[in-house]
């Protein structure tokens, strides 16, 4: 059997813990993953791009294990330093080793390399065991919308990573904008990716602001849609709650509500193929299939490397199913 | 009596410790801080500006004390993540709490604040009990020219930092060039705390790449020398030697011995108007006061802040002899 071309559209966490288990299922398989830059944020002057770090940083044995996100072992002079400056923001945990991660990627930015340069500059220590690309080399900045009594007109725009890690979510969004989605061009090898794929991988992503960022840089979701090859994603809702906290707010900002059945359907046919959602929401099969997307019930919860690894291949056992 | 105004050209270590004990001599006088920002670097990106920061984090109680540069109680996760990355220099020992500093400076620059602004805002955190000024908002980077068999005519221009720090001063300088110092104006506050001192001292900096680069922005040395105030300087040269080593190898590239007197003669009549040299080098006192300049052997080793205190009394003590 030659070896499989699998592509990946991944956010952060839950992208990353399922390409872990994806590489233990399958480790022959040569792996693309198509990172969101939609979280990027500069602070203090460096360029942030925390779900391409979080998938580097995971699969390079890098990672916070507990936390999911930033590095193990990490120490915070820096953060302390910076705050007795009086400079901000404090709510953003950078640590001291990831603080390095982000000056030598200002750095290469700054001398004009392309993010996906970059990223594959920073790979090179990390081997994350894929090839990790941006969805764009583009700026692509994911805005929320926020009821605030002081703006003008009521409302005022803040940036993801203000909602989701300062906010905690905890406002309505009253609707998510990929800022720039619509003018940046798929990174160098995204679209090759795609059109050489022997399938298709949506993680249980949150999938607004992770996998629907990238879908919406223009030529990335009609790559996928055209490529004669399954496309299959897993749920990231479960029992009508996503399993990573707040992606709920995210999806009524877009008008969908929090089930599984209705992320498939926002999906829709004409990209996914297939769609494995956990056994208690076993019930939602049939509607699911109704839209035309095969549908699974299995066990979705990614308590450790091997539960992850039989999602993974459950996930391409779906993908041969529903293979033209 | 008012509150004397005093002004210091300053360097890095030197010039620092000096300050301290000039603050503990009066600590009522009102303190301009003249600093040499020709030997800045970009690191990493970010703008570094050692001699500066020496002054800040010694009068603000944030130095190293043994070392006599860098933070105290400082961590170098970030130094050793870069050096991961395969990201250099290595040579250039920066720390956590330090890189903070370089930072919110980097940060402020882009901004477009002036590295006078920068420099404030810092000090107000640090609170270093003078009006620290760079000499200038404008460019300046020290060149030494070194040997190189395989650069074109034999020899190259490194960095000041890269002369002084990775070869620790180890070979031949055959020039000194402040490189931009010509087109470079004096900092905002510079000329004014010059024109409005009673008293002008410098410290035991080197008389080369600190006092002689802060003396060689265009209009400093005149207004120096135009002041109707006394000018008094103390030798960094003790006994023939410099005092904090290495100093004889740049005073060799402009063609002045490693001397007490020497260097005296080096600034000059014109420009100083009292010399304090160490007792070891009694025997130079009269040397220095045919040159014109008004000379006294004291004790000049900053050993603790007390002898510091007294070096600072015994300067201004001679200022008042000279005071015309």
């Amino acid at each position: 059997m030659p070896m499989q071309r699998i592509v990946v559209l991944a956010g952060g966490i839950g992208g990353a813990r399922f390409l872990r288990g994806l590489k233990s299922a399958v480790p022959d398989a040569d792996i693309t993953v198509v990172g969101n830059t939609g979280d990027d944020i500069h602070l203090f002057g460096l360029k942030v791009c925390p779900d391409l770090d979080t998938v580097m940083y995971t699969l390079g044995g890098g990672i916070h294990e507990e936390q999911g996100w930033g590095r193990a072992a990490e120490t915070f002079a820096v953060k302390e330093e910076l705050a007795a400056y009086g400079v901000g923001p404090e709510w953003f945990g950078l640590g001291d080793r990831d603080f390095a991660t982000h000056i030598v990627r200002t750095q290469m930015t700054a001398a004009g390399y392309p993010l996906s340069a970059v990223t594959e500059a920073l790979c090179a220590r990390w081997q994350p065991g894929v090839r990790l690309l941006p969805m764009t080399d583009d700026r692509v900045e994911t805005h929320v919308l926020i009821d605030d009594p002081e703006a003008e007109g009521g409302r005022r725009a803040v940036h993801f990573q203000e909602y989701w890690v300062r906010l905690r979510a905890s406002v309505d969004a009253h609707a998510v904008v990929p800022v720039g989605a619509e003018a940046a061009k798929p990174a160098p090898g995204v679209l090759e990716a795609i059109a050489g794929a022997d399938v298709i991988l949506f993680p249980p992503s949150n999938p607004v602001v992770s996998i629907g960022t990238i879908l919406a840089v223009p030529g990335i979701r009609e790559a996928i849609a055209d490529a004669d090859v399954p496309v299959v994603g897993l749920s990231p809702i479960v029992g009508d709650a996503p399993v990573r906290g707040m992606a709920d707010k995210v999806l009524a900002a877009v008008g969908v509500e929090s089930t599984a059945a209705a992320v498939a359907t926002h999906y829709g046919s004409g990209l996914l193929d297939g769609w494995l959602i956990d056994t208690v929401d076993a019930d939602s099969v049939a509607a699911v299939e109704e839209a035309g997307i095969r549908c699974r019930a299995v066990p979705l919860m990614m308590s450790d490397e091997e539960a992850t690894a039989t999602m993974a291949r459950q996930a391409l056992e779906l993908a041969e199913e529903v293979r033209p």
